[in-house]
């Protein structure tokens, strides 16, 4: 069982950051997590595809709520490296869907990737890896 | 003398580009490029700080900044992977300056890294590098 | 079917890449390639765990043999960008084993990740992500 | 002053590391560290250049030298994560310099990047960022 559910996480994100990106479709005991961003004009780039910047920042929330799911509400754990590979021009005519899963999850540190999609296309569009700063007082607390 | 000025830069990028974020500051001779933001709530994170996209997607740009004052007007360009190192906590008070530099510039690729800061603080806030794939058609035209 | 079997792979290696290290146990239609490191002193850092040179080494040379069951054999096919995260301590009295999949194959470039493991332990050590520049003379004859 | 001379550092290297690549050319209080490595048979990949590999391996242990030479003898100081982006190919038949700076030296992680040469040549030919995680309990003795 998740700490945190779905609603639970909007709900606390709502709160801390309401500039986020993104619905949160589903958390998971395997520490997944998944999510969908309606693309609008903001997100696109040169030659109306989706921008890196977009699908950077839905990564990192997407690894963000991945890691919240597993140990509750944290507003300060912190992104410490991010790695993108941009694998194929995302078309801005679609909804963005990300696929988090962590890696690892350790004590001060948890490491996961995330998968990003166009909807309805089941090739990847980029592949991000990311480590989180865990606050250790806090994983006191929740852990 | 670099291909483009900042002026003809800026105005390219209002046509093919208008999302971005930042204004361009300077370009020049050693491939650098220069650019400064204003932050304001949307470019926020949990603590008031500026968020990892935010900085993400000016150290982006700053760099294809970059690029285009050396190779000239290419819209599609595009950023084939970026990885960031997140250095400081970066608060929202403040302009974030980029400082992009192109370290190789090759035929098909070009790979460069930004250093970001928090106006009058000299120590980084974020430390990032990037490659660019360039169209090799447009730059039968551009070289 | 792929370009190459495993046996044509490590003969095209044993003449172009002597120094590589381990050994291929399966390449496949999936793009996928695995390989096998007995662990040695030479390979090992502080504390007998397997170094991350190692580590890294290992993952690049799987990833070019994923490569080359796709395309054949390539020589001067060039890593142009390789991250590392590395995730749990590798204890050095054990194999190392690769898991490289292609994630993306271009016409100029190839992303791929590889997952590392010790043997007989299904929690991975270090996950990878890289891409390699594929000459375009050779992909004209061999693609 | 750095809480290592270089003597000091190839002195503790020896016992706790002695598969290291390079020999350490300078330390300062600038948190830089400059190595060199006499490149044999054994750091090449096809075509006569020095391998990825030799390059990352070397440009770790760099960083690590550096990180040393602020924080005293720490063995188990580990690599979390590192990026490097190949430049040009680096021919076998001189020496390899590199030349590492740490950029955030905090409590918990190092980040440092590392810029190789080939000796007698001023451009690079990779470029290196890695984290490295320090630990808790030597730090509060050493620090």
């Amino acid at each position: 069982m998740t700490m945190m559910t779905v609603e639970q996480i909007e709900h606390f994100l709502d709160e801390v950051f309401p500039q986020r990106m993104g619905k949160i479709e589903s958390v998971g005991d395997d520490m997944h997590a998944n999510m969908r961003l309606a693309i609008n004009n903001t997100h696109l780039r040169p030659g109306s595809r989706v921008s890196g910047p977009t699908m950077m920042g839905l990564a990192d929330v997407c690894l963000y709520v991945a890691i919240l799911a597993q140990i509750g509400p944290v507003a300060m754990a912190v992104t410490t490296d991010l790695n993108c590979h941009f694998l194929r021009a995302a078309p801005g005519d679609r909804d963005m869907i990300a696929k988090a899963k962590v890696i690892k999850l350790g004590r001060r540190l948890a490491v996961g990737e995330v998968q990003l999609f166009c909807a309805d296309d089941d090739r990847p569009v980029a592949h991000i890896t990311a480590t989180y700063a865990l606050p250790e007082s806090e994983l006191a607390i929740t852990r």
